[in-house]
């Protein structure tokens, strides 16, 4: 078995350049190159160049019947995932893809039964299980720190807050795109499934008002235990990027705070200051990313197990799901009202 | 007009020995007279020693028919309260009460009619208010700190824990006895009534189970203009008293976190520890007790108006009361649901 | 024995004014009433109808020769502590005095020899000693949480800032005017007598240049077993009034940090604020100086063994005259080096 | 001139090994073997095999008369340091160093005069002046928000405690091992040399009693306008890798606190907690020591100027010596009684 892992990373946005620099940096992972579509050429090559990488102009004569490749990272758009994971296993290579795999749950378990026909690894990238602070804290809860736990809560707050227009023409769903990981993570924590949630997506903002898009959403989820999980969403936190997770039980409490950006503290008549936190996501998961892609390479080389799987993708989806319906009936639903029809139920649109 | 507020404080209790020292160590309050029950002489004895005022056996006699007294501060079992507010108003005297002033709404509307007949001032000790901290942020809010509001997180968790027995036997309601301060908060920072809650009461802890006493409440309070408050209890922090608030805004973010017992840090090889929170209510809002008591001394000598009233009273009742029936019913509850009767509609008991 | 101790105040600075409203507010004291020259009389006579006590316009015939007080509270200008100290004890009350005692070894040595005589109590106020966080630091090194100590830190930086003109025309020294507590301090946790001492004054504010007054001061106290004790001191923190203390040993370390002014956290693009710290000493020490007070009131009924006595109020005149001459020299100073003379040996007035 | 800098690495001890996984791992730099001593070979084997790099067994020929090499970046033991960078220059390469250069001041110029002669660049690791943290510190001070610098206070402390009986046997230094790097921030801060210094040397733990080795460290450092900085040190923080920084002015104060190893806090009803603050220097300084090695890569390829040059070796040399003279000779030193044959005065081996 090969020592390093030879990997292409599809896509040069936000994630596709976190991947291409770790994997060109990274001892356990090597770059072989990078492919996206003709209109990103400029900045594909820009990126080989720096990494010392091939810039791969057609995806199934340089990446898919590429040889010297092992395994393909996923950071295209959403729509793209299932096909472009669909022919990477097809072909042959393990595939890390960025959530969601696919838009409904048939395409989420189409993915994974490739990825068993072939023996080769899928693996969705729910970087917070990589974080070093969540590990410790969810290690922490699996040795009865908090005891019985009651209260979970969780915030996820984005920074810098996106230009209001462009929220307006996207058709970004808060749900999906930001409590998803807050989702993961309770899921990770309880290890079991909720019973229902009660969900809340408001417009506060004057400019978003009438758009259809919600800037502000919260989340109840109930265990069978009695355990409730809080969580809340915005798409605007003026302070940096807000990521905090606290679990509840009756022998104590743990929480993860917020990352300073820096260890600076300014003092003068007008208070005591810090910087903002760390400015957004890639810095706040700087590590975990990293973390990710060297799995990967383990799971793939066979010195890890994975850290998620099938039934975690289609768990998360159910609930992310439950929760926009909920918003949309305003009412409690049940996680057993999702199936493959659910979304009939409404003309909510985020 | 008299340069001192003479009272009698009313209840021995937890309560009632905060005020009892406030009144006795107040440059604007002199505490005449001490009145509890004759099961509880011993202790009102001891109490009136101290304080260097009278003992009051009987409350007609002494306490109503008592010509030096200009106001009665009433901390006795909740059940009471009406009547001795009733009484003490009747005689001419203004009235400080513990929450709740009655079971209904009925019972709080007669009391307020009285005072107002009367002339004389009726407060209830929705003592946050007069918290230095909370008075602070609310003020920002006010000022625009946080710009558009648009989530509201409030944890209240209760410490020292109660013996379950204890609890196990009381009649006590989570929403009722402890978020009921929540909701002030929220409410008084809206300024407004929100126009559904949707609670959870569950019991997680084994000791409780089947006892129908729920160790563990959340609430959301939807608001017109799309904000939604979250609130969260439990009767058992074991980390000392802990009673948080933030208030986010597209412009920034205000909280008011938990108060140290000391300004001591340890560090060893374990670790960065401070001690437990403070240890409980009385220490927690010891500076808002006091505040209150000269407070009332102050409304009732003209000097400022009241921070709350009968709006308040009546509003805050309202919400409780559909909290309590939404965690019952297991449904999202309007306020306009909450009527005279509400009550009938749910059987569960807190 | 009494059940309360019956004071008069002698001063209304700023001193004076914290005795006379803890001397009013306490149940173990009870202010009889308050005394200060006729220049001061308005004021005083403001704080005795504010305190419901008796303005006392002669100190022989109202305060020495009055048979219902059984103590004097000390907190007059500084030069006037001897004679006022003696002349009460010679009439046979305890006293309460603010330091220092007295401008040299002699002064301090004769008041204490005075009280011995009477059988009366003397205390200084080196309150310090009863704050309740310094209190707990204390009791946790004894307790040996930080081992075998090895150094000590102190910042005690004044705020707010006094006018500069005001202090160009004071003759403050900061060591015996700040520093001094901070002194007590490292020798209460010592329990012995530094052998040598490192200091220096200096003036960094143009303002202050030439005027022979110090804006700036540090000093090292260095002990027989290796411990060095490191203080510095200015007179204008920007940020709030600033009293730090850090003791490191071979286990751990302990720390104080300063008091926040309220529990709110401000948000936003500018970063993560809290207010400045406490306005000034009296915020700081606000407990420290009613704890004083009613243990003296203790001290006096017998019912407690004084914090100190004249061996600390003789072993911090020495040190904090060692850094006076150290600073003044330029050298490392012995403690065995202050006599009577010692001031004969420096020209320098800070 | 080349895109990447090719280097050899000397040294696989800690710091070699820092500065191996560094370069192996960066896009500015790339390296092509690493050189150790034969008793090393296993380790070294083991790092080349990780890296995928060369073993270069012989210094002379593999590195030195190497054209495929552009630097080398010196992590061996300290004695060698001037030989090695004189060797390295002497071939053409230009040379990272780890402090100090050598072993007296002659040895220091004659490296940097030798880099003078042959055009190349010859850098000493001072890694504090590329730390986010005291860059950003060091930048706001020299905008002005501290105004007229008053007090410097610096911590040091190491973590984890290395075994008392390796100290036993070491001829470790305490002010040439460990406050030195305090010494570099102090004098980067101000941007100028101290008057004089005055310095503790102390034995406090048991173990090392006798054995020549001190534990405990203190110095001030004196400057021409009034300001003074406080040094700490010792050899054995309990709770983790110690290294503040406080920088206080007339108008504010900048503090650089410590690194927490995660975001996690627990709490229970022993308190408030958080893991010990990061392990050690390599940790603590991790950004910092891949700063200097890419910063190094700059100047080598001209694209930025050095961050210290040979005046900052010789200035913190010198303080650093002065410390060390006042310390044995237990009174004030002033810079300029630091010569050729200053160490003549002293017996004294820390």
């Amino acid at each position: 078995m090969q020592k390093v892992l030879r990997v292409a990373v599809v896509g040069t946005g936000r994630m596709g350049k976190i991947h291409i620099y770790n994997a060109a940096t990274s001892l356990k992972v090597k770059l072989m190159g990078v492919y996206d579509i003709p209109e990103r050429k400029e900045e594909a090559s820009r990126l080989v160049a720096q990494t010392g990488s091939q810039l791969y102009e057609n995806y199934d004569s340089q990446v898919l019947a590429n040889n010297e490749l092992d395994a393909v990272v996923i950071a295209s758009p959403t729509h793209t995932h299932k096909k472009l994971t669909l022919d990477a296993l097809e072909s042959g290579k393990s595939v890390l893809c960025e959530k969601p795999l696919g838009n409904d749950l048939a395409e989420i378990q189409i993915c994974h039964q490739k990825a068993r026909e072939k023996g080769l690894v899928l693996l969705i990238d729910w970087n917070r299980r990589l974080d070093p602070s969540f590990m410790k804290l969810v290690s922490e809860v699996r040795k009865g720190f908090v005891g019985q736990l009651q209260i979970i809560r969780v915030s996820g707050r984005d920074h810098p807050v996106p230009p209001l227009q462009f929220l307006r023409n996207s058709n970004s769903c808060i749900f999906r795109d930001m409590i998803v990981h807050d989702v993961d993570l309770v899921r990770w924590i309880m290890g079991s499934e909720p019973v229902s949630v009660y969900a809340t997506a408001t417009c506060c903002l004057p400019d978003l008002l009438g758009s259809g898009i919600y800037d502000t959403a919260t989340a109840m989820m109930e265990f069978k235990n009695g355990v409730v999980a809080m969580l809340d969403s915005t798409r605007n936190a003026s302070y940096g990027y807000d990521q905090r997770l606290e679990v509840f039980g009756d022998k104590g409490m743990l929480s993860v705070e917020n990352l300073s950006s820096n260890g600076v503290q300014w003092y003068n008549e007008t208070g005591i200051r810090k910087d903002p936190y760390v400015y957004s996501f890639p810095e706040r998961y700087q590590i975990s990313f990293r973390n990710v892609l060297e799995h990967f390479a383990d799971v793939v080389m066979q010195k890890q197990v994975p850290m998620c799987g099938e039934e975690d993708d289609v768990g998360i989806y159910k609930i992310v799901s439950a929760m926009s319906l909920s918003a949309s009936l305003k009412r409690r639903v049940f996680l057993d009202e999702i199936d493959d029809n659910w979304e009939a139920k409404t003309q909510m649109s985020h």
